[in-house]
């Protein structure tokens, strides 16, 4: 993989239409606007991307358009983690087939009890040996009741063909510890934007932010403002970001996140069930979140 | 459904040969031996069964075969839960035409922090309206990291469709008050041997038991013993079962449950990776564990 | 310690005035009371009875109280764990001067981090070996964020001045294994109503039960309901008080419990800061609750 | 106060001899030794100073001998929280009239049921109030097993005489709200320094921080390589930190503190039961880590 890991990529959602099935369109749609921005690529069929949903069919077309539609120098992440090992391997190989450029694998975790450090660096070994693409890591506690606790990635770190990692934990004592003990070529992604800042200050690559669906140019400028040294207004920045971020990902998950979208002029659609769009009067929250930052 | 819904379910295995493939023939040959037994029936394709782990076409199989091999009177309980609504409707309708009796749906748990009760509600309400078979809600905090308080599951009773629950959390006092405000017909399994004796004191209608994949007859007694009014013999019974059935559910998970049931001379296979069979040490500590049940 | 460790009883509470000061007479008052019903004895200055509030001069006002007004056969139980084992001890040693018949030995807890099983251990075992009366390990996690396991406990019970145990967990499977591991004559007794009955299944010696500051009667009739055989009476009574039991402790906590004796003609006064008394609307939830009860 | 709340303090430790009495001379001569450096100052009885096992009267003699120690240019907070609101009110007067320039409130925590943010607000109010003395607000949600938002928080600083906080949550996501949120005057302290860097970089006012007990200048010159602008440098000394401030916080706690003390020259003593000094093990991965610090 020659494109650099770094910068800001979102989590892309999934749009479907009123029967909740699919929309290419849409989706393709929504690449087009952000081809023009500064993102340094897309994750796509992520968590946000509702892939605890999606058949293995649609899968496989989201992937394929999201290729076709990306423009070339975007990162095509792929979001492959399955509960087996041996899943997991097919859907990475199958991503490679559909042009991604790596892949993100998730933690398995539904026999979390039985998930002992040593069961996950078995894991993430087999299906590191038998992928075509570039792996990353995966951590999201939150979603998977599972911590990869700082030791344990860095061993990870060492397997060629891991090239790096999303914590979405919000952990930044963890995350220093990753990246005290990791090389420096691994490529430390943040998965949420209240910590974006400070992760940078300590190192991070770049951050894959639900936020930047909705305003991908606000989050490009903070790490540029942050790699042009200007403290003030990337801590500025992160401050304008957090309480939208939070709005679209803690308190009105997936369903605020494309209400947001929806009124910055993208095509979300709706989600599938059992998930919801907001209410109205959670609509006006994240409204008036937005008008707060100036769209 | 005219079986009656009580007493003692194994969750039973999906044996896998050495290349971790399904091994349809071992899953027959078990059900031909457990059919001698007193159990009431058996859940297909759940937690214990690594329903996670198969493929759409292996779980059609194994639903097959079950309706194939099990005698006429024992109950086949299905696992169609999925994260979706709509997957969840399709493998109940799909569970039907294959023969199951009921289906148990476990709660959608990768969003959870958006899977408020009300979420949940209408979640089980559409698949109760769109199943053909009576469903069983699945309450199972310590895969899922979200638990349904008894309010929840009491006012999911009153559907026609609605017909029971398996509870795993172990928490006998939500367990009491499940009991004191479902109706009397509604179905109360819990999922854990460990409070097996104090669920039957309270009323619960039986038992969903990994350790009955091993020792079916001792958990089928314990409820006899307590049946009859023999308290003292169904409390040592109790005693007796617990140690095992931690070992083979807790410490060492379906591994663990796999090994002891060869022990015993059942042909459960392999478990599927990332899981993996107990080693040594492990393996003679659950064959003591037998011995001293007298195996 | 010639009174046999069993049966029900409550945590009583401190009264305080309306200036938040100790009110001896009202604490008298409700001993007399509870005197004339079939209630084992008392815990004094125990959790409910606000022992983390209390000055060491108010601590031993109440432990003479309570030997001065409690009636001769009922044991005096009195809480006297602190976070240091020198204060433990002191406060023990305090406890058998003024009359108190065992202790109630809470784990030290604010150096959660610390406090492995092994630390533990030496403490009780230096608090055993230093008291000059029987002491009770205290298992409280909700309030300490500590549990201590059944094998851990076991050990304890090894110990010749180590002769019960109060576990407040609710955890019914470890309660078991508690029961299971130590010998027949190791009290064991549960800390909420809500898992009273089940406990008595399994074999426990009583239960230290808040709701029995309110109606010490019912809380007796159930034991003694279990111990005539009279499953289902115990059962029905068992159902009756587990929704007072849940409001006078989790939901309203000393507050509630203070507001539902007064109702029942006790002299509860009120809690210290920053407790609070339940406002209108949950003081007129209890009382719709004691009415539903039958008072 | 005219002293500037900002900079490093330790929360420093009580020494006790070998009969787990206070020793007030090697409290003192440590402190004279701290004088040297560029600390702001002393927490004096908080959580490190194990004040949770100290006696009243110990807690004054502690109290006076910071006064009398301590550099006149040097800030003396003093631990002064009670579980109840009245004497976490004499306490602080306590400490007022002992010489003590502010002091540090922690939650109260042992009815953590009942703790609303309703009640904590009127708790801090009140205090606030009753207070001769400026008070800063302590979030230890490890010990406490209760968090305070960043918007209770923010309410907390309107009052005049609520003057900042010491949170040790490790939460980067809810201290930067803490710190959008707040007034810019309202001193915000981290507990932890494993999150120092990057608490500087939000804007934090200082650190409170254990391992300023062990080795003072390293956590000053972090501060200052950050006020010059020098980030490299201060992430360097932040990764040099953190494996020390583990060691003596989380694996080993207070007893890890003091031996690491003790290597690097101070008189701290040993711990109370039951709390222990490292063993020789522990004590040697300390030495280790110490000398890898370049001491």
């Amino acid at each position: 993989m020659q494109k650099k890991l770094q910068g800001v990529l979102p989590p892309v959602v999934t749009p479907f239409d009123h029967n909740e099935d699919l929309d290419l369109a849409a989706f393709k749609a929504n690449l087009a606007r952000w081809n023009r921005t500064g993102l340094s690529g897309y994750l796509v069929v992520g968590s946000n991307g509702e892939s605890v949903f999606l058949s293995e069919k649609e899968r496989d077309q989201l992937l394929a358009a999201s290729r076709e539609a990306a423009a070339p120098d975007k990162i095509i992440m792929a979001g492959t983690g399955a509960e087996s090992t041996r899943a997991t391997i097919q859907q990475t190989r199958r991503a490679a087939e559909l042009g991604a450029d790596c892949a993100l694998v998730i933690t398995p975790h539904y026999f979390k009890g039985q998930m002992t450090p040593a069961r996950l660096a078995d894991h993430y070994r087999r299906v590191a040996d038998d992928s075509p693409l570039p792996i990353l890591v995966y951590n999201f506690p939150q979603a998977t009741g599972l911590n990869l606790a700082a030791e344990a990635v860095a061993r990870m770190a060492e397997h060629p063909n891991v090239a790096g990692i999303k914590d979405s934990s919000g952990n930044i004592a963890q995350l220093s510890e990753l990246l005290r003990l990791c090389p420096k070529d691994f490529a430390v992604f943040v998965g949420n934007a209240a910590v974006f800042f400070p992760a940078l200050c300590l190192g991070a690559a770049g951050g894959i932010l639900a936020a930047a669906n909705v305003i991908p140019e606000r989050c490009v400028e903070l790490q540029q403002a942050f790699q042009a040294g200007d403290l003030t207004q990337a801590r500025d920045l992160q401050w304008r970001l957090v309480s939208l971020a939070v709005m679209v990902t803690v308190t009105h998950g997936v369903g605020g996140l494309k209400a947001a979208m929806a009124m910055n002029g993208y095509q979300p659609g709706v989600v599938r069930s059992p998930l919801a769009m907001p209410d109205e009067a959670a609509g006006s929250a994240i409204k008036e979140e937005l008008r707060r930052l100036g769209y």
